[in-house]
């Protein structure tokens, strides 16, 4: 028998798959708002459409209401007054986070007085207007600043852009977070940080004092500012970009730790091999947050590796009741198959490895269970007992 | 090819199984100490072995090292001064967490000058007086209860225990915690207290504020404490044990909040039906800390069938932006099968769950990777998204 409508959708799932579609009616144009029906024709939801992308329907609401300026303010206050209960000792925090928000496509970071957005579909982009118009009576920001450089544009048929769309603001935005100051970096990686991380880093309380610490894919160094606060005596801080490196240096120098870390402009995985094979063991805590080694689960294997290289490489350079902190970002890549990946790398190198703390997603970067796909971030902190 | 030895031991887990075992040279009496050789004769640990059980050897250490009254003092003062870092605003932890730990068969949690240990096996029950030894000198406690009254015990052929074995202290322990105040019921559950939810309890804070709590398998309250002092309006605490609300009550008067709660003897599933079926829509928070509903692997389905049931009730009780604190404390259903159970119950009720915090083991609960039995704690806090 045939379904009256796939029950990932039916239980919360907002996209509609090109073969999931029977039968279009009516003229549309590619990023126009459209309802979405079941064979029984009841109403299941409204969004855009673009014939253009394998999802081929993005469902914003699944009751009968217009998507207007009202319908976004309506939306993003009620996501903010929550997410305020909940975000704390931050100016930063992850205003919307598209899907698991309820706005597909759209993603909307606050960093103090300005704001950074990314929009990933070319329905959301029709209807930026909209979207500014709510965010600029919500927020009132001195600037918003659009960022939409991802590869997924591409798929959307849509152009990269990266430029303040409303007033200005500096290159590097400054921002204070868990009683740090920051950059978000509007030419560096995402939305200019990594906001994912801030309760994380948090978790590096107990564990980083009097440690020596190597920061691996450190990026603009917010796990190095948060160690070096909670009492580790030195950092080194890895990043292939020089870029990533300078703000780095910039956000150490404002936070009072200058001449207590070290840059590395390299390549992780090389420096990693090469520290090995120095055989110097200085450090006694490893931080390893690596990009999203795959963004398909066809390419899941070649991450598996990935990750499996850099922890068993820490593994192998951290002392006995060393920390390792380590993380992954993608989504294909479950946290049950990461812990895999781990057993395995401890395995190789007689590591037992103690689950310290875990972290994850935070409040504002909420996953929802309906929606798997909103699951990618995975942290922990293990203390390390070498097997002799 | 044989292997030499099997990779789950010589990959840091403790446990040798009767099957494991090619020969036995020697004489032996059950709780003796052994040590435990591969097929190529290279030294593996050291360990207590029974033949009663199906565990027969448990590995106390891998090195040859004397298992003395030294052992236990250097193993037990290590653990504690890691554990003093980490552990934080609370007279009491789990000073020893068993096989995690590196002490098999041994469990010790202080509350403020007390302590008390359970004993899982024969072999930790022979080692007792160095063990009673090594906490005195440690600790100077005022008394050492000793609560050695689950199960595992019988397949170990040792009889229950439960009383005072060194000094002497109130039935009902009490101890501050998280900056309010508990009792360890010395004739309660396990060691009188769920330690375990400590830091669980804390992601309440934000989520708790002007709710009414419906607080499931409260036992002695911990979650409705820490409810109403986070901001809940009321909580309705639901347990079957009338000892369990007897100490609740205490706790729950102790901390100030007399008049604002509610104490129902019943068992858990019957309360839920009956709330459901008498139309009653009060509360926008439900708690659900239900024991372990299976504790083989055998018997999972059967605690996927008690979690579903539970959580489904739940999500059809919750109005829309409720909140649903769900946990598991078997180690049987892993996370990613309880999100499953979850997910199930979601799509029955048409319920959109977003995941608000995720908590789990905290730190003295720490589980060893390399030891998949010491995972075991699951606990979400959902809001809570009526589909229409």
């Amino acid at each position: 028998m045939r379904e009256d409508i796939k029950s990932r959708i039916r239980n919360g799932h907002p996209w509609i798959y090109e073969n999931e579609i029977d039968k279009v009616e009516g003229d549309f144009q590619d990023g126009d708002i459209v309802d979405v029906f079941s064979h029984s024709r009841d109403f299941v939801g409204r969004g855009y459409i673009n014939s253009k992308s394998k999802i081929r329907v993005r469902l914003l609401t699944r009751r009968n209401e217009k998507i207007d300026r009202e319908f976004f303010l309506r939306r993003i206050r009620e996501i903010v007054e929550w997410k305020s209960r909940l975000v704390k000792d931050t100016q930063a925090f992850r205003v919307v986070f598209s899907e698991s928000d309820g706005l597909p496509g759209l993603v909307v970071d606050k960093y103090a007085d300005y704001l950074v957005i990314q929009i990933g579909a070319l329905g959301m982009e029709r209807l930026k207007p909209l979207v500014l118009d709510a965010l600029v009576e919500i927020f009132d920001p001195k600037g918003i600043f659009e960022k939409s450089d991802y590869p997924a544009r591409e798929r959307e048929g849509l152009e990269k852009v990266r430029e303040w769309i409303y007033g200005k603001g500096p290159e590097l935005i400054p921002f204070e977070m868990n009683g740090f100051k920051f950059f978000a970096d509007t030419l560096g990686q995402k939305t200019g940080f990594f906001l994912d991380q801030r309760e994380n880093a948090k978790l590096l309380k107990d564990v980083a004092d009097g440690r020596t610490v190597l920061d691996v894919f450190s990026y603009t160094g917010t796990f190095s500012v948060h160690s070096l606060a909670y009492g580790a005596k030195r950092t080194v801080l890895v990043d292939y970009s020089e870029r990533a490196l300078e703000v780095a240096k910039l956000t150490l120098d404002e936070n009072g730790f200058s001449g207590r870390y070290e840059l590395v402009s390299e390549n992780a995985f090389d420096f990693l091999i090469s520290l090995y094979r120095s055989g110097q063991r200085d450090f006694d805590m490893i931080i390893l947050d690596p990009p999203a080694f795959a963004k398909s689960f066809e390419d899941r294997r070649s991450a598996y590796r990935g990750y499996k290289e850099i922890n068993l490489r820490s593994m192998k350079l951290l002392p006995d009741g060393g920390i390792l902190v380590t993380s992954s970002c993608t989504r294909v890549v479950s946290e049950q198959d990461f812990m895999v990946v781990l057993y395995d790398a401890a395995s190789d190198s007689r590591t037992r490895l103690q689950l310290v703390k875990k972290g994850g997603q935070p409040s504002d970067h909420a996953p929802t269970l309906n929606i798997f796909e909103t699951f990618y971030l995975k942290f922990m902190v293990f203390r390390v007992n070498k097997m002799r």
